[in-house]
C-alpha cells in the first residue's frame, strides 16, 4: 500500500462527498449521471452571469473547491484525468444558466475544449447565451499552438467571479477573464510524477514542464536544492530585469510538505524580489496532479484592477486568499532581566561546603556514569561533574554571592542550567530558581528546598518511587523537617538512594528501559544526592567520608 | 534529491522567513539569538493575557502559523525536532508578558516541559505571573504516565486564544485551556516516517501511534485502504456507541495529497457518523512531522462553550476554520432540453443520400484505419464507421426527421456525439449543432455548413493546412459557394485531401507524431470527407463510385 486510497472506482465520488458534507455546495442531479457541484445559494434568476468550469478529477481542490459566492457557480467533474461528458456539461448549463448567460472557463486540452465546446453550441442552439474562455497558461512548450491550461486557471476563476458578482454583463465578464488569461504564464517542476490509484508506481525523473496529467516534462532537470528548483522555474518563465510587477501564484502540485511549501515561498520571494511581487497567492495546492511532488509558478502581469478582483472576499472551500509580501519586521526585546547586581556578600563557611560537595561529585563521576549505563546513556556522572566544575570555577573566581540567600540560589541555578547539560541541569535549576523566589519572599532554606522540590516535581512529572533523585531528596528533606539535622538527612538520603535499586523507572529516559536491566542498580541521580548530603556531613564534622 | 530542500542548516530560518514576509508577525530580537515570532500588533500593556507556545521546528504550521489576533501571542521555535533554549523562552516571556500575565502552552515532552518550566520559574522569580498548560493528548501508549502532546495542542491554542482575547484573567484562561486539554484524545497513523533533511531516508513500516518526531509507533499496522486506516484509528480512540458528540480535528502529518485528505475526511464522516460530529477542523496540516505520510485524529468532547471558542474569528496564517458537517444536498435539474418533439417530416431522397454516405464510410473503415496508423492510434476508420452505423440504424428505425432542416442536423449531431466516439465525433457534432442553429435562424445548408465549420475551427483550434478534415471540407465549401455544384465540391475535397500528404499536423493527436512518419500519407479525416462528397455525387448521379 502506497497511499491512503480506496481504489480508483470510488475515488472521485468520495472526494466530492467530502466536499458536499463540508461546504455550502449542492450536487446537481442530472439525467446523464455526470458529476456537477454547484453553489447551494444559486438562482438562475439572480441576474448574474453563471460561471462553470471543470474537467477531469485528480486536480483537487480544482475545480469544485472554487465553487461558491464570488467564484464559480458550478463545476462539472469527469473521471480521473478525463474530461466530463458533453451531456453532463450540457445539462449543467441548462440547469444553471439564466438570462444573464453563462461563461465556461476551460483549460486548453482537446477533450475539455471539445466537450465544453459542443455543450456550449447545444446551449446556444437552445437560445442560451454562452461564452467560453480558454486558459492556456502553460509555457512549458514554447511556441506550442495550443498551450495547456494549468494552475493559472484558478486566477481566472477568481477574476471572472469578481466581475460576475458585480453584476457585469456576459461580454464584460468574458472580456475580463480573457484579458487575465492572456496576461499570465505558468510552468511547473516536479521531482516525481503522480501515483495513479490502482496502477503500479511509475519511476520518473525530475522534470521541468510536466503536465498535470503526468504528461512528460519539456526537459529533465536535476536541482539539488529548493533554491535551484525555483531558479530553474524562474529561468523558464523568462523573468527579465524590467520593472513589471507580478501577481504570483505558487501552486503545490500535491506532494509537497508544509516545510517544502514554506521553503519554496522563501525562495520565490528572495529570487524574484519583493519589489517585483505585487501580490502572492499560495503556496498552496490549488491545481494539483494527485500527489505529484512538485510545484508550479504563475506570473500574472499586475494591474490595480486585477488586484482588486483577486482580493475581493469569497466564500469557497479552497481559495487561500491573497498576500502582500513585505519585509520582515523585527522588534527588539526590552531587556527584562535586571541589570547586573553588585556581587553581594560572600561567606567563607558556605563556600567551603559548596566546594566539598562539588569535589565529591567530581570524584564520583565514573561511578555515577557506570550506574547510569544500566538505565540511561551513561553520562549522569559526567553531567553532575560538569555542574560541579562550573561551581568550583565560580568559587575560584570569587563570583558567587555566597553570603546572600536568594542571590546565591539564583546564581547556582543559572550556572547549572548553562553548564551542567541534560535534563538534570534544568531540573536542579528549576528547584533552585523556585527556591530563590521563596527565599526572596522571606522563607528559610528548608522552605525554599521544599518549594523547589514541589516545582521540580510539577515540571518533571516524577513522583516518589519513580526511581529518580527525588527518592533520595524527599526523605532527606523530611528528616530535616522533623529536626533531625544533617546527619539524619544524610542517612535518609542514603537509605532512599539504596531503595531505588528495586524501583521501576516511570519518568525520564529510564522509563523506556526494561526493568530487568535496572534491577539491583541504584539510580545515579539519587546516588548523587546521597553523596551530596554525605559530603555536607563530612565537611561539617571536619572529616572526609 | 528527494525533496525541495536547502539542507538542514538553513531550513528552520527559511521557513520562518517565509512566514515573516507573508503574515502580520514580527521577529523578536533577543540576546540569546533564539527564534521568537510574535504578533506585530501586541502590546504587553494591552491588559490581556499573553499566550506563548512553541517547541521544536518541523511541525509547521505549528506553532508560528497560529500566532496572531485570537490565538497565540508568540511562538518560540527550536531547531528541528529540538526544544528551544531556556534563555529564548525566558527572554520571550520577559518581552511579551504584561500585567495580565502569560500562559505557556507546552506539548508534553521532557525537553519542552523542562525548558518552558525553568523559564516560567525564572519569570515568576522576577515577579511575572506565568502559568503553564501541558498538553498530553496522545493516547498511543495507554496508561503512559506522561502522554505526549500532539495535534490537539492546536485546539488548545485556539480555545485559550478566545478566552485571552475576551480579556479574561490568567487563571480563567489557564482553566479553560486545561479543561479543553483534558477533554481530548489523539492518535496518529502513518504509512511512512518523515525524511529528515540531510539524513539518509529511513525505511519504515506503517504504524499506529507514531510520534511527531519519528518516534516508533505503538504497533505496526497494514491498512490496505483509506477506509481501513480510519477504522484502525477510530478503534484506537475507543470510540464507543454512546451519544457523546465530538469536535473532530483531522490533521495531515505532512505527506498527504489533497485527494488523500479528502478521502480521509470522507471516511471519518462516514465511519464516525454525522450525528457524532459537532464540528470538524481540517483535514489540513496543522501539527505536521515534516513530510510524514500519515494523519492524526483528535476527538474533543464537544460543549457549546468549546464550539463558541473554536468558531470565533482569528487573524493567523494557518488556522483553517471550523466546519459543521452536514448531509449532502442535492438539486434536481429542471430538464431544460425540449420535450421530445414529434418526429417531423421525412424525405426519402435525403435518406437515400445519407444511406449512401454511411455505407461508403463503413466500406472505408479498414483503409482509413491504415491511414490513421501513420499519424494516430489507427482507429479513424472505425470511428467514422461507428457514426455511419448509428445513422443506418436510425434510418432503418425511421427515427431521423429527414424532411426537416434544423431538426435533421440536430438529430445527426446527437447521434454522432453519442455513438461515434473520439474527437472527430464531437467535432462533427459541433459543426452540425452550430449549423442547426443557423438553419433554425433561416439560413440555408451552405450557410449552415459555413457557420458549423467556423465553430468547429474555433473549438478545435485547427486552421487550414494543419492536416485535418478541414483541408478537404473548406475547399469543398468554397467550390459550393462559387456555385460549382456537388461535382466541383467533390473534386475540391479530393484535391484538398490529397494535399494533406505533404502537410505537417499542428492540431490534435497527430501534432505529437514526427513529420517523417506522416509524410506521403493522406490525413484520414480529410480522406473521409473526400469520400463523403464522392459518394454524394455518385448517389446523385445514380452510380456508385
Amino acid at each position: 500500500m502506497h497511499s491512503f486510497d480506496n481504489g480508483p472506482e470510488t475515488l472521485v465520488d468520495q472526494i466530492l462527498e467530502a466536499l458536499l458534507a463540508t461546504a455550502p455546495l449542492a450536487r446537481l442531479d442530472i439525467g446523464s449521471g455526470g458529476r456537477v457541484l454547484m453553489r447551494d445559494d444559486w438562482s438562475p434568476q439572480s441576474g448574474k452571469v453563471a460561471l462553470i468550469s471543470g474537467g477531469g478529477a485528480g486536480h483537487e481542490p480544482a475545480h469544485a473547491g472554487f465553487v461558491g459566492h464570488g467564484m464559480l457557480t458550478a463545476a462539472v467533474i469527469g473521471d480521473l484525468f478525463a474530461s466530463p461528458s458533453v451531456s453532463a456539461i450540457d445539462e449543467a448549463i441548462g440547469a444553471i444558466c439564466g438570462d444573464a448567460g453563462c461563461l465556461l472557463i476551460v483549460k486548453n486540452y482537446t477533450g475539455d475544449r471539445l466537450n465544453f465546446g459542443l455543450a456550449a453550441e447545444r446551449a446556444r442552439e437552445r437560445g442560451l447565451e454562452v461564452e467560453i474562455v480558454l486558459v492556456g497558461d502553460d509555457v512549458a512548450l514554447p511556441g506550442a499552438a495550443q498551450p495547456r491550461g494549468i494552475a493559472g486557471t484558478v486566477l481566472v476563476h477568481k477574476i471572472a467571479g469578481f466581475h460576475a458578482e458585480r453584476g457585469e454583463s456576459l461580454a464584460e465578464v468574458a472580456r475580463a477573464a480573457r484579458e487575465a488569461a492572456a496576461r499570465m504564464r505558468t510552468i511547473g517542476l516536479a521531482l516525481s510524477a503522480a501515483r495513479l490509484p490502482g496502477r503500479p508506481v511509475r519511476e520518473s525523473e525530475p522534470a521541468l514542464g510536466l503536465g498535470i496529467h503526468n504528461e512528460a516534462g519539456a526537459r529533465s532537470v536535476a536541482p539539488t536544492s529548493a533554491a535551484q528548483a525555483v531558479a530553474l522555474v524562474l529561468d523558464a518563465l523568462a523573468v527579465n530585469g524590467g520593472q513589471q510587477r507580478w501577481i504570483v501564484l505558487l501552486n503545490d502540485l500535491g506532494g509537497c510538505s508544509p516545510q517544502e511549501r514554506a521553503l519554496l515561498t522563501s525562495e520565490v520571494l528572495d529570487q524574484l524580489g519583493l519589489a517585483r511581487i505585487a501580490r502572492l497567492v499560495g503556496a498552496a495546492p490549488l491545481m494539483s496532479a494527485l500527489d505529484m511532488h512538485g510545484f508550479s509558478l504563475t506570473l500574472l502581469d499586475s494591474t490595480p484592477a486585477l488586484i482588486e478582483a483577486l482580493e475581493a472576499p469569497v466564500r469557497v472551500p479552497a481559495w487561500p486568499g491573497v498576500i502582500t509580501p513585505h519585509a520582515a519586521q523585527t522588534r527588539t526585546a526590552a531587556r527584562s532581566t535586571p541589570d547586573r547586581q553588585p556581587l553581594g556578600r560572600r561567606n567563607a563557611g558556605r563556600e567551603a561546603l559548596i566546594r566539598a560537595v562539588a569535589e565529591r561529585l567530581i570524584e564520583s563521576r565514573d561511578e555515577l556514569d557506570r550506574l547510569d549505563a544500566h538505565s540511561g546513556d551513561g553520562d549522569a556522572g559526567s553531567t553532575f561533574a560538569a555542574g560541579a566544575t562550573a561551581l568550583l570555577q565560580a568559587l575560584d573566581a570569587g563570583t558567587l554571592p555566597s553570603g546572600e540567600d536568594a542571590a546565591l540560589w539564583r546564581a547556582v541555578a543559572a550556572l547549572l542550567e548553562a553548564r551542567m547539560g541534560g535534563s538534570s541541569g534544568v531540573l536542579l535549576s528549576i528547584l533552585l530558581t523556585a527556591g530563590a523566589a521563596r527565599l526572596a519572599a522571606g522563607g528559610d532554606w528548608l522552605e525554599a528546598l521544599e518549594t523547589g522540590v514541589e516545582r521540580m516535581r510539577w515540571h518533571g512529572g516524577a513522583a516518589p518511587n519513580d526511581r529518580t533523585l527525588l527518592d533520595a531528596l524527599i526523605p532527606a528533606l523530611h528528616a530535616l523537617n522533623e529536626g533531625g539535622g544533617l546527619d539524619a538527612a544524610a542517612q535518609a538520603a542514603r537509605h532512599g538512594a539504596d531503595a531505588t535499586a528495586s524501583m521501576q523507572a516511570r519518568a525520564g529516559r529510564a522509563a523506556q528501559v526494561p526493568e530487568a536491566a535496572q534491577r539491583g542498580h541504584v539510580d545515579p541521580g539519587a546516588e548523587a544526592i546521597a553523596r551530596v548530603f554525605e559530603s555536607l556531613v563530612s565537611q561539617q564534622s571536619g572529616t572526609r567520608p
